[in-house]
C-alpha cells in the first residue's frame, strides 16, 4: 500500500503537468479525522516521485485525478468555501498559476502558491542533477549515453531553454542564477515560419516532415560557391551551409515549388545550429564547460536533439557536448517541488499536520496545441526517493 | 590633364568593380611609341582612386571602359594574339576571376592574375581605414558619424561580411587574419526566405517593403507573453522580440492573410539582430574592440545599417557600436589593389615600363541581380592619394 504525501503539479499552455510525492505505507497512519499522517517520529519519508500530464483542454481530467489521488488520500477535504486558512495552497508557476487559480479554488478548494517561472526551472534542473542518478544524456548519432556528473562538480552550468523563444541561464548554485543571453530564434520562429511555409498544422508533423526532408535543396552550401570543393582553409567543407534558404534567391522558384519537407528541414537545420552556436559562444564566454538544453523544442524530440548536438559539436569543433534530461518535460513542477525545501522551516498549515499533501502548478512557456501526451521520455516512470521532514 | 595610371577592377556575380589610380598628368609624360609613363625621376606619383562599376550582364560596357580608360591612356595595345609575356596582367578576385578570364583575355589580351578573395576583402578594409580619412562611420537614429581611428590602435579588430552568408574574420595586422566565424543567417537567408514569404523579386523591394513593415504583427514580444508588462529583472523590455515569428503559431492565420512588409520586417530584425549578437559574441571572445560590417546585405543599405546598429547596441547593453565603411563596396577591389604593393620588388612587365597599368578584377560572393548602381555611396567618388614607386 502506498499513499500519496507529497506532490507536485505542472502545468504548460497545452499541458498540466503533475509531479508527486507518493509516500511507502509503512511511513503513514491514519489519523482519528481520517486523514493520512506520517507516522510519529518518523523523520524520513521513503516514497516514490509520480509524474502525470494532461491537456489543458481537459483541466477536468485533472481536477479529478488531483482530488482522487491526492487529495482523498492526504485526508484534505474538499471545502470550496472555507477560508483561506483551511485551504490547501500549493505551489504553481508560469502562466497557468494565473490562468487556472480561480478554477482550482473554485472547484478543489486550492490556492496557488505562484512560484517565479524561471526560478522553477533551474531548480528543476538542480533537482534532477543531484538526486537522479543517470539523468543526463548525450545524443550523438541516434545513441543516447548517460553521463553521470559529481556533484561537487556541478557548477557553474549553462542551461538552455527552448520554448517559442530560447532562455540562456548561467546556473551557479542553489537558487543562484542569471539570464545571460538568449535569442529569439527558437521554437515559435521553427513553428511560425514552418506554419507559414508548409501549412503544417503542428510541432509534430512540421518534425516528421522535416525528418524526410533534404536542405541540400534549399540551403546553400559552401561546396555551391567554390565549385564542388571545400574552403578548407578556413575550416568549412563543401557540405556546410553556407547559405541557409540561400538557394531560394537564384533558383527562379516560388514557395510552391518546393518539397514541404526540404522547406521544413531547412528551417531546422537553420534555428538548430544557431541556437547551438549562440549556446556555445555564451559557455566559452562565461567558462562553462556544460550546456544543458531543455524546452519544447528538445522535449523527448529526437530529431531535435540530434541537429542540436550536431551544432554543438560543429561550432565547438567538438570540444563541447550538448547534454539533455531525462526528466527534462517536468522541470518547473519539479522546481516548485523543490521550492518547499526553503520553506521547511515555516510553521506553515501542511507541516503542523505532518502531511504532505502539497501540489505544485507549473505553466511553463509552451505554446503548442500538439504536444503528444505519450512523447516524453518519462511517460509512466517514477523516481525512488525519501524526504526528509524537519 | 590627369592620365591612368594604376588601376583596380572588381567584380561581383552583379557587379563589376573597378578600382584605378588616376595619376596627375604632370607625373607622368608621353614615351616614344605613345603610351604614358612616369616622369623620369619621379618617385611619389600623386593622383586620385577613381571608382567604378557594371552589372556583369553589361560586360561589354566595362571592356570598353577598360580600354578607353585604362589601355588606351596606358599605351597598351591589344593584342589578344600575343604571347603571355606581352599581355597585361591583372588581379582578379572572387567567382568572376575564373567566370571572366576568357573573356578578358580574347577581347582585351589581358590575363588575370587570380588573388584570394578573402586576402582582398581584409587588405581593402587594413587598406581603407589606414589611408583614408573618414572612412569608418557609426550609423545611430538615422545619423552617421565618422570615427577617426589612430592607425597604431587598429589591430585587432572583427570584419563581418555579410554576403549570402556570413564571415567573421578577425583581423591581426596586414595580411595576419583568420575567419573565427560565422553565420549560415545571411543576406541570402533574408531574400531567400523573403522571396518564399511575400513574393519579392529583389533585395532591395523586399528591403524597401521591410521599411514600411511593424514586426510586431507576427514576432511575439516579451511583453506579449507577461502580460504587457517587462520582464524587467531578466533585462527584457515588454517590446523586445521574445520569438521571431512566434505570433504565427497560434494567430490561425495562413501566409495570405499576413501583410507582406510586416513579414519583410520581422525577417529583417530576426536576421540583423542574429548577425549582431554572433558578431558581439566573438568580439567578446577574441577581445576585439572594433567591429566592421561590410558585404552586400549593407553596403549603403541604411535600414540594414540601422537594424544592425540596433543589434549591437543591444546585445553589448550599449558597450559597442556597429561601425560601417564609405567604400565598403569596392573592398576586394581596393586589397587586389592593396596586393600590389607585395610584389613591388619584382622585376615584372609593368615595374620595367614604369607605367602603372594593372587592374583587379575582383568576384566579390554577391549573388544578387538588383543592387542598384546608383546605390552605393562613394558612386562618382574619387580618393586622393599618392603612390610609392619603388
Amino acid at each position: 500500500m502506498e499513499k500519496q504525501n507529497k506532490s507536485a503539479m505542472a502545468d504548460g499552455r497545452t499541458l498540466v503537468k503533475l509531479v508527486y510525492f507518493s509516500a511507502n505505507g509503512d511511513n503513514c497512519e491514519e489519523s482519528r479525522d481520517g486523514s493520512i499522517v506520517v507516522r510519529s517520529g518518523c523523520s524520513v519519508l521513503q516514497g516514490r516521485l509520480c509524474f502525470a500530464k494532461f491537456e489543458t483542454r481537459k483541466i477536468d481530467d485533472c481536477l479529478e485525478f488531483i482530488r482522487f489521488n491526492i487529495l482523498q488520500h492526504s485526508g484534505v477535504h474538499q471545502h470550496p468555501n472555507g477560508t483561506a486558512r483551511d485551504k490547501l495552497s500549493i505551489k504553481a508557476t508560469g502562466g497557468g498559476a494565473f490562468k487556472f487559480a480561480d478554477l482550482f479554488n473554485e472547484k478543489l478548494g486550492i490556492l496557488f502558491d505562484k512560484e517565479d517561472e524561471m526560478h522553477c526551472l533551474v531548480g528543476g534542473v538542480n533537482f534532477l542533477l543531484k538526486t537522479v542518478p543517470r539523468e543526463a544524456f548525450t545524443y550523438l548519432d541516434g545513441q543516447k549515453e548517460f553521463v553521470q556528473i559529481d556533484h561537487n562538480d556541478l557548477y557553474p552550468y549553462l542551461l538552455v531553454n527552448i520554448g517559442s523563444g530560447v532562455s540562456m541561464i548561467k546556473v551557479d548554485g542553489d537558487g543562484k542564477y542569471e539570464r545571460i543571453s538568449g535569442t529569439s530564434l527558437g521554437g515559435g520562429t521553427f513553428l511560425g515560419l514552418g506554419k507559414l511555409l508548409t501549412k503544417c498544422k503542428s510541432f509534430d508533423e512540421l518534425l516528421e516532415l522535416s525528418h524526410h526532408g533534404n536542405n541540400r535543396v534549399i540551403d546553400m552550401l559552401v561546396g555551391d560557391i567554390y565549385g564542388g570543393t571545400d574552403y578548407s582553409k578556413i575550416g568549412l567543407s563543401s557540405t556546410a551551409i553556407a547559405s541557409s534558404f540561400g538557394k531560394a534567391i537564384s533558383d527562379g522558384k516560388e514557395l510552391e515549388d518546393y518539397q514541404p519537407e526540404d522547406v521544413a528541414r531547412s528551417l531546422l537545420r537553420m534555428i538548430s545550429n544557431n541556437i547551438g552556436q549562440i549556446a556555445y559562444l555564451n559557455a566559452l564566454r562565461f567558462g562553462l564547460k556544460r550546456i544543458f538544453f531543455g524546452g519544447f523544442f528538445i522535449r523527448g524530440h529526437e530529431y531535435t536533439m540530434d541537429t542540436i548536438s550536431v551544432a554543438v559539436h560543429f561550432w565547438s569543433r567538438g570540444e563541447a557536448k550538448a547534454m539533455f534530461l531525462r526528466h527534462e518535460g517536468f522541470l518547473g513542477a519539479l522546481g516548485a517541488f523543490a521550492s518547499y525545501k526553503d520553506q521547511s522551516h515555516n510553521n506553515d498549515l501542511e507541516s503542523q499536520h505532518h502531511t504532505v499533501q502539497r501540489a505544485i502548478l507549473n505553466c511553463s512557456g509552451d505554446n503548442f496545441r500538439h504536444i503528444p501526451v505519450a512523447g516524453n521520455l518519462n511517460e509512466g516512470e517514477t523516481i525512488e526517493c525519501s524526504i526528509n521532514l524537519v
